[in-house]
């Protein structure tokens, strides 16, 4: 089966819907999910921004928020602005990662619900811990894994592929011939990309 | 007839297929394009930026330069990477502005396709000119109405109410309800809201 791999960021706005639609898209054309939780930290610090850039730029932070709020409601997505913005994303990406690949699915959606719907503290082992043992898994097993010193460094070379890349922020499709697509709204494109190279 | 407003920047990548196709996707709803060209400078000079930021961020402008190739393609349209870019969007921006609607929409095609389909320096005289003669325009006037000190402030102006109107960037389509959508991968959905609002 073609598959590609979905490179997300728990603290990006637009990895939320793309997060929440990717399988869809995906099973209409036949093409397999991967999950690759990374942090978008390294690129925008490599590109001398300390802060989102959304927040760095007025105009471009004001109208985000308007097109999310379009997405959302077109999506039938909640959209609650988390508080503060962006959120610490580093305990949900060490906790995605550390989980199998049928589960990190489940739990990484359960994430952005809980972030972009409710406007949950998703940097806090409160907010994680009752996600996972809603999907079936043991939470406190899961933190322990997902907090060792091997799970840490998985999650620095995962974001590290990602610079290497090239990816300029997320979230990002890539397809098996090395094309990047960036942004929820190329998440078609990157599926039909994938479907036509198989 | 509903109306939108494109605002477009001649030394934006993106406001290259913008341009090219956004009649054909506007005539298929019924939905009137009104050309308004400005200057993006003031936007980024806002935000900190003295150049393009494809220029000053080395992941977004490599992902940009691939994008543009797989849009063209898509299209049918060549492209032919500008250098220097960005151009000096400066005197067309001018001569569109001076010109009657009638005629700016096929003049300011005719400047994309020479700048990116061609390669050819925009911001001259030379290459200006004759675009303006093929297109049934008396050049010679229609340059000195575009150096006058009238259409000049109007440019500015324009490009002033971009700023106003919280324009993140170019090609942006903005409805008669006031929402905004940016980007060249935004254009149906613009004008489906459009179509939707009458």
């Amino acid at each position: 089966m073609t598959g590609i791999d979905f490179w997300y960021e728990f603290a990006s706005t637009y990895s939320y819907p793309a997060a929440m639609r990717i399988e869809d898209v995906a099973r209409e054309r036949g093409v397999e999910v991967r999950w690759r939780p990374f942090l978008v930290a390294p690129i925008f610090v490599a590109q001398g921004w300390r802060d989102s850039p959304f927040n760095i730029y007025a105009a471009k932070g004001r109208y985000m928020w308007r097109d999310m709020e379009r997405i959302c409601a077109r999506l039938g997505l909640p959209l609650h602005r988390p508080d503060p913005f962006p959120q610490s994303s580093l305990l949900a990406a060490r906790v995605a990662l550390a989980l199998a690949p049928q589960t990190r699915a489940a739990f990484s959606r359960a994430v952005y619900a809980s972030e972009f719907g409710e406007g949950r503290q998703i940097g806090e082992r409160d907010t994680i811990a009752p996600l996972l043992d809603r999907i079936g898994e043991d939470s406190a097993s899961v933190l322990e894994r997902a907090l060792s010193a091997a799970n840490k460094e998985a999650l620095k070379a995962e974001s590290a592929q990602a610079v290497a890349l090239g990816l300029p922020g997320a979230p990002c499709v890539v397809t098996g011939d090395g094309e990047v697509f960036w942004g929820n709204d190329r998440i078609e494109e990157a599926l039909d990309w994938a479907q036509n190279a198989r």
